[in-house]
């Protein structure tokens, strides 16, 4: 792999104006165009209503040549004059509004606030425009798939997780930070990382290595394997937010760095790599601005126990709840018929366990970083795609 | 309040030495004399044997002058040459055995790196020194009672939890990071913070405002409270994390912070509130590092429901959990016969709703950062103590 020093040129950007005027501008005027359909509507005397996409399994499919999880065309007409649909429509109108706001003001909020903001009695009777935020989060979606923009853009946030260190410098609402000089914790990824927030200015990494856990990262982050190997080690706590894999998608595409996950060998470990790698069944429409399709599974693989003669101390059992998912994993599509992938599932089933990441320190606290990752990345026929 | 400008002495660090010479000394000094109790035994035929106080809520008091919680003076003995304790004996020396290990090394661990680094065969036996992490776990806050000591001196380390901007600069790990420019997430606070990880270099903060969730601490961070308000602003991402309790402590120790905490008005905000200021029960050996007595309460409380002329859509009902944890938290030792608390608490119950800090917003996107916390904070009266 050759070094790479990659210096994309928009580097700066006002502190104060978090999203650049274009985007802006884009998202408002797709926002105004569903007012101006349902104003249209109202002017003809019509019954108001829009299309919006379905967000069920029955319209997801896989698209094996683009290797991510898409949204079919399958939409559902949702209208004003409808009984079943009217309030629906308002809540829909009510959260466009509120977005629209927050954009124009360049403020975010979270999906809780934006529950509370737009939370109102309805003019003239005792209803609330809300009940509770399992009402406003679902249309939240309904508006990106309708005007096929992403939460982000719609200054929308969920949690802040997951950090990174490496030899990446970036900007971040103005401040410019080197991410190998961040403290011990490294650089937090913030919940949104549009490129209005957050410019990468220089990078001479050569990889990223994406684990799972904090405390996992911290043994690379303590052992200076970013340094040793100049890469950048990123974490999502667990699943990824979608922060951590909006931001790995930008530095795989606009970085051209490759994305290497280890995480831990069991079905939650495979499924964390497949939303990394595909998207989310739930979340499927944003797959083509999150997913990573080239993104590579590093190990820990059910092979690991003899390949690497780790003690039987680093078995944890299968239960009844592991066998049951493994086995839908397999079923899925994008799993399904990949021979390797197929070896690896049955083989963690035929040994009856599952291992984690922080198992291998067992052998030595420096095997993880120093023995067991570098042979991983050295040999690609170890690799699962 | 006065502005502050302080400016500890040690500020620079060689980034491979994560801890300083004689802390490291102190602590390695006490797990030799640990060993050197349990071979003298051994050398004059002796049953050997140690004394571990004991971590339960009957040995632990709450300090009316100090105002934080204690551990009481009560002691089991641990002994080698008796089987019910054997086990127990074998499996505090190895961690201590490991814990040396990691401080000679200048590495550190996870409590789940640290079982699985000190799980192997018992010598000529099949049986397993841990066999599972609910046996090391405690014998490692056993050590810390054992030898005065915290889990972060025997280079163990939690999860990192919570993220701070304000007017401070702070070296972490060798990096000198300017707390008001670290990006859109912050400073993130990493687990351990000790002097020789963590030195204060300049701070002109007036106070520090804590808060519940990042989601809040995000809207502080946008309307840039720090910065109209010079103070920091916290967040612990929920029962904050060992790291950043110990960082408000030493903020408010050596930086003579006030600790001002913004908490969801529910049980679990009061409680959150309590460990923050006296420290909590399961852990009450760390209060005297880590409790902040001097800690305030600023909302949201019960009253201002009214005080505040807040809508009804802030409302949420409370359930049979929520009364019965309020009616346990009012018998704790550390809130009874306080007056204002005990009005605090009834009050919620016969409000019969909670609220969150984020329903202030229900008001206005402002209301949260330009009126009610600056109303908040200045007068004195509406403090909770």
């Amino acid at each position: 792999m050759a070094k790479k020093q990659t210096t994309p040129g928009k580097t700066g950007t006002d502190r104060r104006t978090t999203r650049t005027g274009s985007e802006a501008a884009v998202t408002t005027k797709k926002i105004e165009s569903l007012a101006e359909m349902v104003i249209a509507a109202a002017a003809r005397k019509k019954d108001p209503n829009f299309d919006i996409p379905i967000r069920a399994l029955s319209n997801v499919r896989f698209d094996p040549k683009r290797a991510i999880i898409e949204m079919g065309g399958a939409t559902q007409s949702r209208h004003f004059f409808d009984k079943s649909m009217a309030k629906k429509f308002m809540q829909t109108l009510l959260i466009a509004a509120q977005c629209k706001t927050l954009i124009e003001e360049n403020k975010t909020a979270s999906i809780r606030s934006l529950y509370y903001l737009a939370k109102h009695d309805v003019a003239g009777t005792k209803e609330k425009t809300f009940n509770d935020q399992e009402e406003s989060d679902p249309i939240i979606e309904d508006l990106e798939v309708c005007i096929d923009t992403l939460r982000e853009e719609l200054h929308v946030y969920a949690s802040n997780r997951g950090n990174l260190v490496g030899p990446i410098t970036l900007v971040d609402d103005g401040n410019t930070l080197d991410c190998m000089k961040m403290g011990s914790a490294g650089y937090p990824v913030p919940s949104i990382v549009e490129p209005g927030v957050v410019q990468f200015k220089k990078c001479t990494a050569k990889y990223i290595l994406h684990v799972e856990k904090d405390t996992v990262w911290r043994r690379f982050y303590e052992d200076r394997y970013h340094e040793k190997h100049h890469c950048v080690v990123t974490h999502g706590g667990g699943q990824p937010a979608r922060g951590m894999r909006r931001l790995l998608r930008r530095m795989h595409d606009e970085l051209k760095l490759p994305v290497y996950c280890l995480l831990d060998n069991d079905p939650w470990g495979y499924y964390i790599y497949s939303v990394i790698k595909q998207g989310s069944i739930n979340l499927a429409y944003e797959s083509q601005r999150m997913a990573v399709p080239q993104a590579v599974f590093i190990g820990v693989s059910s092979f690991d126990y003899e390949r690497c003669g780790l003690s039987d101390d680093v078995k944890i059992g299968l239960n009844d709840q592991d066998v049951k998912r493994a086995k839908q994993i397999l079923s899925y599509p994008w799993f399904k018929g990949k021979r390797d992938w197929e070896r690896e599932i049955r083989k963690m089933m035929q040994n009856g366990f599952k291992m984690e990441v922080e198992a291998l320190l067992n052998k030595r606290l420096t095997y993880l970083t120093g023995e067991y990752v570098p042979m991983k990345i050295k040999d690609r026929k170890q690799w699962l795609d």
